[in-house]
């Protein structure tokens, strides 16, 4: 019997059209963007996943609105998200407002890049949840390499720590492929 | 074949145990009690599941492991939950740790009583929803009487406006219906 | 002796220049504004405090280098600052920065207007209070009709509550005193 | 004259009781024991500053009432302040409540160490920092070593940066004596 469940559902999962996710970031020196790309191969690796990458400013209206899961990410900028990102999430909040909709049944994420080791990062990726909450959307973390949730895949890039690690961007990638798992559930759940 | 579908999913969700969320809470004069109940109410009245209503110090960690769902209220004190509260999101993943699980495809959700109109509602809310996150749930929040999207159901309880309005239970009682619709929809898809 | 000190610190104080407070708003609507206008009100009846008040988009480097406290004012928009406020943020920053100075000696202040009760004040607020943190500042919060500390004023401004209220504004002129008053302390025991 | 003023503010100083500042922790492995100590050291450095250190379960009542400045320490644990840190924190309000008293004029600051790098670390110390900013205590943050502000010293403690670091100790160290002057200058000025 839970074979032939099991069948069914690749059948109708296959009838179904992509699972979509949007990984949308801010990034001015390089770094927020190598964790957006290693979100994405994590991503486009679940099977009826198709991801799209993008600048926030290179965002369609179209693709927030066929998005099943946004992952937003932020360079930290004085403790908080960039006005850059802010601006996104308002855009956001606009493009689903106009078009009568909400986040209901789609997820979101967050990651964020920060100099200090710790001073913004929390800050910052609330400040994404908080607003797609806010939104109506539900709201996925990451897991770290000790087995901890977070609040999104972060790297440290300052100075002390400079760029993004390969283990930093191993969680990202970690990030990527449970955000689109936990996102196809939800979407084949409706 | 969407009827047969339907029918299939009626069929197979009947099998299946039920769904079973627990809603903790730590109240010292009933308001968070009063929205616990609310919360309740609008949980239960949703098929297939099970509802668990428990003070924090009454909840048995088998409550703990079986739930596919928490949910946490917590009256506002100093700005953030309770320390009783906080004593029982430690002890939630003392729980989870002890029985080598975490909140993988569970959800969490939050709610609380202040009696100022918006001072630490969000700190306390951010609190539960961090907290849980680090244990790897996934987070659902409310709407609100306007549609927009919330950190979960709050209440204002000081002398300007003592006690529980009836739409301040109305609202909990809707979080709760989704909470335990989208709580649903997670466990069916794992 | 406590006259004579006391005479002597008076005749100090009337010798030094006054103490500047730039409060900076972003106002949409007019209620953020209205709050600016009570705090202002507050802090120019304290002696020896010269204010300056500002649309954010209006304030000039050299106000920000001259203040020896600024309080930043802002709608809740998506549970956070707004857009417009976080670049006042880093504009603030990078005016301290290019000149080689910070935030030491000086205070920082918040306070913002919100549609709903108690959804992201706290985090608009914090977002605030963290950034100037993040630049050196002292933080002064406000203090409420009960007597309990705040992050500053707030006044709730959607359907349900309509506008700035009175109580709303006699609290913004407090904190405009206490703020003056503090920041007056502040800059003398320098 | 500014030579004459200087004297005469020296002469008024050593009349004038210590200012005091309570260093508040709790500690499970000794981290942020180690943290502590630096920041007392940092303190105590500073003329005509008296320092209590003290477990926040070892605090007097009367080390509560006499003190200028107040910092709190805590291990982050799921994302947040311990639950005995929140103890304590209720415990400084409830004392100053009981003698009719508040945070006026007096100075509050945080600090915690982590196991993880920037899981949590800005949500605990904006818990103790909201805490006491309700309590109406002004607030002082720190300095990391590019010059930045912070919201208090923190250290990483978990297996990937074990222990508690010089230059952690430094920041510790350079905040107690950052936090000593600027609630010596508060003081005097009162």
């Amino acid at each position: 019997m839970k074979l032939a469940l099991l069948l069914l559902a690749t059948a109708v999962l296959a009838q179904q059209p992509p699972v979509r996710i949007l990984i949308a970031y801010h990034s001015e020196t390089g770094n927020t963007e190598k964790m957006a790309q290693a979100i994405r191969k994590g991503a486009a690796s679940v099977e009826g996943v198709e991801v799209t990458l993008r600048k926030t400013a290179d965002v369609k209206d179209q693709e927030i609105l066929q998005a099943d899961g946004i992952v937003v990410g932020t360079p930290v900028q004085w403790s908080n998200v960039s006005a850059e990102t802010k601006r996104f999430l308002d855009r956001v909040g606009a493009v689903l407002w106009k078009a009568k909709t909400n986040g209901d049944g789609r997820t979101a994420g967050a990651f964020c890049t920060g100099g200090a080791v710790a001073m913004g990062k929390d800050v910052a990726r609330l400040s994404i949840l908080s607003a797609l909450l806010t939104m109506r959307f539900t709201v996925i973390g990451g897991v770290d390499d000790s087995g901890f949730g977070t609040l999104g895949p972060e790297a440290t890039t300052g100075p002390a720590d400079p760029g993004v690690s390969d283990k930093e961007q191993e969680e990202a990638r970690n990030f990527g492929e449970r955000f689109a798992k936990m996102t196809r559930q939800l979407r084949t759940a409706r």
